[in-house]
């Protein structure tokens, strides 16, 4: 997709063939830096330290970060050491754990000395699936908005997201973006509601990747969702996911769940986009997925530039606070799934397209 | 009520025995400044910028705005014309259209002489009254949280607010905070779950009142509501109102419906705190209510301390911006109201005790 005018992916091999670079998200949207990789530790950092997000950005970063581990040290005690780092680096996404048990089941195999380059390879191919992954999810997103489009013609299709499910948070398109950055190279004419997404306000990432699309867009508080839907401003709402388990249940971004329930009580689609590695299928429902919880010093400062344009942190309370960063949308507020397999409707067919 | 461990209202007459106090809310709570308002051009900035806030507290500067007017001039244009000046300010809350009419009906039937003195004795009542009405409404309340805390022995009862509906919003006591303090100067145990209300941040006001109470208390961003209430860590959702209209619907700060849906969604009694004059009998439901829009930069910047304590503004987000600033939260969602007439159940016995 494009920034600063630029077409990018989200993670690249630099040019000595084996660094690897990201944008560094904590300093977006106000400056556009990239970070090299070049150790497992800095992997682990970089997705610990938030740096790099989104659950399928980090299980890409998680893949590369075992080839970089394996590329200093590949002997089974190294390999199994790196695999429990990176894993150990953020507990609610599952994609994560899904791409390093895809590269350790690909290198475990192999004699010591073959390792990295295998991992390299599948990390890299991971990556481009990840890209076709996304195409699929919005293919299947881009009906319903084809649909909504025919029902109301003449004034753009509204739709709500919540937290950063975009190209940022995934190696390119996004999962709940990518119908609307193909609706609207169609044509389409599209307006998104942008959730703010305290506490780490990744609705301003949403609204970079939408700007840099020339997407109209408008940025809200997270508190105000609810009136939208009361006043008919939104046809559809789309967000991205963590996890989803056996039952349907949707783990995604705090404050998710609170727009389901606005969506149900106003008869508005609620929309999950998501890829197969997404899919839980050991987890029984979403009571059982462990919520992170963060630092309250995410609540209790926030970090912006000043009227000169100096990156400031200012202190939004002193009090106690709490960040628990993740809530559970129970499967009967979602209309439907748009995965990479096609509309899904309800947990069982979920199960089935999944176990295919 | 306590600030800086001073006992005070939250608005007074100074000792020159005609200019008002209030503290400058803009600057809470980072900073306690008194403002003294000597005109009613001041009331009304104080209202319309927000210096000063809260539906009950916003009657009482209008009440006294009307005094400060007819000090000067008194005849009837006048009184009309402030009249219309301090009602145009805040479009939402009913309150302050409340607290004008009463005044101007005690003195419209004056000779222009005895205007002042009789407003001022008429708003000087109004914050009598407004303390003894909030004093009500907390007994009412307190009955619910001593039920709570004899069903739930040994551990702190739970309860969660939006928005500030404290001291600092009223003359003192607040509307739902009243119950709280009252059970905990009863020495039930009690913990606050205080929601930040982006995009102002009233509740960093509500946790500097339940600091100034030693009440603990926990600042939460606005979207970790709902995932609170579905582990069972809220045991009660109290919000305050600006317009309770006759169905029972209930305005109040943005987001409120958001928690509203997802205390009913858990089984949580949601209650909404109100004294008579927020209740509306003219307007028929919530969908009739205009809600304020207001300037987008409150969601694009933000004011607070850096690490030196100096107060800084920094950019949120650049991008197009929309701030509403209330919702509709419907008469279905809410569990009671409790009033300065005792505990309510339904619209009809709203309306009732309200005609009476």
């Amino acid at each position: 997709m494009i920034l600063d005018g630029k077409k990018t992916r989200s993670i690249w091999l630099n040019a000595d063939g084996w660094s690897v670079g990201i944008f560094d998200q904590r300093r977006l949207p106000w400056a556009v830096e990239r970070l090299a990789l070049t150790t497992v530790d800095e992997c682990a950092h970089a997705i610990a330290d938030m740096a790099t997000r989104g659950a399928p950005l980090i299980g890409a970063v998680a893949a590369y970060g075992m080839a970089l581990a394996l590329r200093v040290e590949a002997d089974d005690a190294a390999l199994e050491r790196a695999y429990r780092q990176l894993l150990a680096t953020r507990p609610t996404a599952v994609n994560l754990k899904w791409a390093l048990d895809r590269v350790r089941s690909v290198v475990a195999g192999l004699p010591a000395a073959e390792r990295a380059v295998a991992a390299y390879a599948d990390a890299a191919a991971l990556c481009d699936e990840d890209v076709a992954i996304n195409a699929a999810i919005g293919r299947a997103g881009l009906e319903i908005l084809q649909d909504l489009a025919t029902r109301h013609p003449g004034r753009p299709i509204n739709i709500l997201t919540h937290c950063n499910a975009g190209w940022l948070a995934t190696v390119d398109w996004g999962t709940a973006t990518a119908p609307i950055y193909m609706a609207h190279d169609l044509g389409i004419p599209v307006h998104v509601w942008v959730d703010e997404t305290r506490p780490r306000n990744q609705g301003a990432l949403t609204a970079l990747e939408l700007a840099g699309h020339a997407i109209p867009h408008t940025y809200v508080v997270d508190n105000a969702g609810g009136l939208l839907m009361q006043r008919g401003q939104v046809d559809l709402v789309i967000v991205g996911t963590d996890r989803v388990t056996r039952n349907g249940d949707v783990c995604n971004k705090i404050g998710t769940y609170l727009k389901a329930l606005a969506a149900r009580d106003n008869g508005i689609p609620f929309v999950v986009a998501l890829p197969s590695s997404t899919y839980d299928p050991v987890t029984a429902d979403g009571a059982a997925v462990p919520v992170e919880e963060r630092a309250p010093a995410e609540v209790r400062s926030l970090e912006g530039p000043d009227d000169s344009g100096t990156l400031r942190r200012i202190t939004v309370t002193t009090a106690p606070a709490a960040n628990p960063a993740f809530d559970i949308t129970p499967a009967r507020l979602i209309t439907e799934y748009i995965t990479d397999r096609g509309r899904i409707v309800g947990a069982t067919a979920l199960a089935d397209a999944f176990r295919a």
